[in-house]
């Protein structure tokens, strides 16, 4: 390439990023070069700032710039229910959809024989602890449904009978807007199944 | 959503990036924190530098960390055949392709009436500017086989043909690995309309 060692290396930088392979980092490369002062050295910052002063929660595992998290130590929350969810991202989903108004825990990751993720490397243990330690009344499983988050949930299910703690999981079932029509077989089956009577 | 000012900010200027959106900004975001020390500090870095270093070449429009640019400051390429592109990104794809062995000129856009892009807004003076001082010996109008880029390629020729500089435009027709079932009728029409004799 025609490119100096800076420009070279922003782009394998950037390819780096999920969703980007070398033909977008440098379109991407190109497109921030045009908009070095409004979003080339913003981002530069952004970023900076960002890796110093993100933080993980020690209770929860959410990220957020002040520890305990904003959720963890908001006494408006009801602090005795815990939603488990897999990673960072559902727990913002899950934010968004303004649902829940308890606390959450990041088990960091699904059980996956696949890729070598064995109990041992999720936060269980801790969320074992929290139960014990904030009287917690319910604990709400909210894996993805994919057959590696419901063994996830299983497992968990089983982990944490011996606290006696109520567990429940989120439904499943056809989402909202969708159409039966355009639906997969699992996702109708899982709703015939689940129906409630009306 | 349950961040803080930095995380909000990082996605929000993730997301104005080509081909993310506040969606895949989430997801670039939580990548970056999980590769803080390996990813996420050497592309602020990285970012930093470039943005600084990178500039445009005053005579070709290309980007380098010298001025001229590498390919401009090239005493062994041809200094009598210009390449004229739309775009940096253009002149980086030729020049993978390893067969041109001569200088560029990129042009900064392409005529739109759509967008309001008019022939004053692109990098034409300079570029006949050149052709006199430079003695150019061949023009080769390398735009977009859009219908855009070969309006702009017409318009060149147009205004190019007082210099009386010998101008060509690089070939249409059948990309190699094609197959001529799953190409469209343009290209198809193209590639007939330019047929050689064997």
């Amino acid at each position: 390439m025609a490119a100096g060692p800076e420009i070279e290396r922003l782009i394998h930088l950037l390819s780096k990023l999920p969703g980007l392979g070398p033909r977008s980092a440098r379109r991407v490369m190109l497109h921030l070069i045009k908009r070095r002062d409004v979003l080339m050295r913003p981002l530069a910052a952004a970023l900076d700032s960002a890796a110093q002063a993100i933080l993980t929660c020690p209770v929860c595992g959410n990220l957020d710039t002040v520890s305990p998290c904003a959720i963890c130590a908001d006494p408006s929350r009801d602090g005795k229910m815990i939603c488990v969810v897999e990673d960072v991202a559902d727990l913002w989903a899950i934010e968004r959809s303004q649902s829940h108004r308890g606390r959450y825990h990041v088990l960091g990751g699904i059980l996956s024989a696949l890729d070598g993720v064995k109990p041992e490397d999720l936060n269980i243990d801790s969320l074992i602890a929290r139960i014990g330690e904030e009287g917690t009344s319910e604990v709400i499983l909210a894996m993805n449904a994919t057959v590696e988050g419901q063994t996830t949930a299983h497992y968990l299910g089983d982990r944490l009978a011996e606290t006696g703690v109520r567990m429940t999981r989120i439904a499943h079932g056809v989402p909202i807007g969708g159409e039966l029509d355009y639906l997969d077989e699992g996702t109708l089956a899982a709703a015939l199944r689940a129906r409630r009577s009306v």
